[in-house]
């Protein structure tokens, strides 16, 4: 008789997007003809560029002909694109990451869920707080996570490192021993950034403990300030202890194309064993390559062009991050993050915890974001919005949102 | 200190393809001016069709706009593809599935290596034998499979299903009880076939001891013979103990383009619990949805036009088929399959095991095929030539084969 893996009853019953789009639904059938403002879910809003786009339709022809049609991709993407992100993602920024150190794929979340599988069933899970779920989920459903306390919303056998305003959502180092640490820079939920010098401290602490960090980059295309480190192989001693994980999603809008790529250095040893031969053997195993068209796409992002038009709409989004920035200073709503990432992390209005600044701002503006809370316990008391929407949104909620306070 | 998964250690060290373009490789540097016929791994060699081009493009075109631009797909699919399939491959044939019970993704090889994942920890897996390696690996991953005989070439821990001539390629249920059963018809490697009344013994059987069967039915468009069942729901009582995957990679030429689904019946309940719910909270928390220009791409194989060229690569690659069989019939070599799936399983030649006939082909034909020992032990005495070859290839391969013979 066959039984369920019993690790999925240990997922909480609702899902945070879930809940909210429940929540806007009920809202919306009692309030059909208001316009719902959505600065919730991180999604982009632009369409594809233009150079992408024309990529696309190259790559589509060559599918058509029987002297450039391409089956099977490689499990590990084409050179082509390894090579192109090994010389511009890297290189350029001093950083020598080699083409087979890059494993593509269909998009940093599969990534993020499914690179625990490497590590051994009784690995010591800690996360910044608050968090994107899926590095926690996926850890729930593979067992290493049971003991969810509903009423507190915290997982008794996970590390939690809290990220707030009086660390400027660094977390500090852990105080006990750790196996596996998720850190997210810029930083989703709270638009944060870490220096070079603190994200170092964090390498050393891995070496020093042989810990591995999943060092998530997916906003990386976002950081402004030059002075920010893009990739952690940046630090010193990275390569021995860190996997990183990139997105082609938000940063030149693949949200729908879906494709990322994860580093895995070859200097990365656990129990003799290379991570990165384990990652090639797992993606050989039960991935079958993201498509061709696709990698070409991502190729296309690269070029003169490509950059130019990429750099437009970040700017675009982060342009939409300063006006609600500017529009929640204007009203003294204490926020963060948005100067370096597509997030603002609001501080909820005194008094009101994160669901309840949620059910106010829906039922009053109109405007949907993302209670703090729902990304972990260090959330409560913040309020994620997100850039990504149109101009004309952005400044409707902005509107809205100062009219109600 | 982190430590990897121990279970990737008890995967064999070669990998059966590896292993094969090993000796390839090494047979073509010895002679650099032999041109090797491969009728190998199982890649589609004929061009997307004209439908399905046309589709992308139009899609790639909407991803232009900002007014018709998609981000994040559904994860488990876009409705208009899940009523397609629910209307085309299932409702035709008098079998009713519902579109929520159809969960798209990036093709059957990724849903065949994760599906294990919803059972538990202890599950017993049994597999018909010769076997796709990848049902076998993702268990072996996941800590199911421990003891592997390289001698012998056995997992001591999986039930093997053994099928060769004497029983046509369909297994004798098992002695003793198991709980996770592998099927796939038509068959890779064998090419055989299953009637629905063997199938629904097969169902009966996993209904009464409460066993889930995975029906892999990527090869279903190949099926000619019109007694012969596309789908395990043909059989009464499949909706309580079945689940099937299915492709569009060799159906309609999408290996590069990565799409499949799987179909969870919302009747299939373990534990009280439904695995349909099971599935979409895995794929919603780990996975991120097929891109949406390939999902429309899949829509149109199903549209008129797009049936017919789709029947038109079958019918190619099935001509294919007829060509070896009947090749090989010529010279006295005995051999299977080819009529309702794209693989021919020819009996070695007298006196020579697997891979021994893989080197004398290679060294003497040029001709690449797949040793069918690599596919478990009752492949021994087997080699699998595959039809996807391009006309030419496939005549020269059989005149080759025929000259050593």
């Amino acid at each position: 008789m066959a039984h369920i893996n019993a690790n999925f009853k240990n997922l909480p019953a609702s899902y945070l997007f879930s809940e909210i789009a429940r929540r806007v639904k009920a809202y919306q059938n009692q309030h059909p003809s208001i316009e719902v403002l959505r600065l919730g879910i991180g999604d982009v809003t632009l369409p594809l560029s233009k150079t992408v786009v024309t990529r696309l339709h190259e790559a589509v022809d060559q599918q058509r002909l029987i002297e450039s049609f391409r089956g099977y991709a490689p499990e590990v993407g084409y050179d082509f694109l390894k090579q192109t992100i090994a010389d511009q993602d890297f290189k350029k920024r001093g950083v020598v990451i080699e083409p087979e150190e890059i494993i593509i794929s269909d998009g940093a979340k599969s990534d993020a869920a499914n690179i625990q599988e490497l590590f051994s069933a009784d690995a010591v899970i800690a996360v910044g707080d608050p968090v994107y779920p899926v590095y926690i989920d996926s850890n729930v459903m593979a067992g290493r996570l049971k003991n969810y306390d509903a009423a507190l919303g915290r997982w008794h056998d996970l590390v939690y490192l809290p990220m707030n305003s009086s660390n400027h959502f660094v977390p500090a180092l852990p105080a006990a021993q750790v196996d596996l640490i998720y850190l997210c820079y810029p930083n989703n939920p709270t638009g944060a950034t870490i220096t070079k010098a603190e994200l170092q401290e964090w390498v050393n602490y891995a070496n020093a403990t042989k810990a591995v960090i999943i060092f998530d980059a997916a906003y990386e295309r976002f950081i402004k300030d030059p002075s920010l480190p893009h990739s952690i192989y940046e630090c010193e001693g990275a390569k021995t202890c860190a996997i990183e994980l990139r997105s082609f999603s938000k940063a030149a809008g693949f949200t729908g194309l879906r494709l990322g790529y994860c580093v895995i250095p070859r200097a990365l040893i656990l129990d003799g064993t290379s991570l990165l031969d384990l990652w090639i053997r797992r993606q050989g195993s039960k991935y079958n390559g993201a498509p061709y068209i696709i990698q070409q796409a991502g190729e296309a992002v690269y070029s003169e062009q490509g950059q130019r038009e990429t750099q437009e709409a970040i700017d675009f989004y982060l342009d939409n991050a300063r006006l609600i920035k500017d529009g929640l200073a204007s009203i003294h709503l204490e926020a963060y993050g948005g100067d370096n990432g597509p997030y603002i992390w609001m501080k909820n209005p005194e008094g009101m915890n994160s669901w309840e600044t949620f059910d106010y701002l829906l039922d009053k503006a109109h405007v949907v974001g993302t209670p703090g809370s729902g990304f972990g316990p260090s959330g409560e008391g913040y309020f994620r919005l997100s850039a990504f929407g149109q101009r004309e949104t952005i400044l409707k909620a902005i509107q809205a949102i100062k009219q109600v306070f």
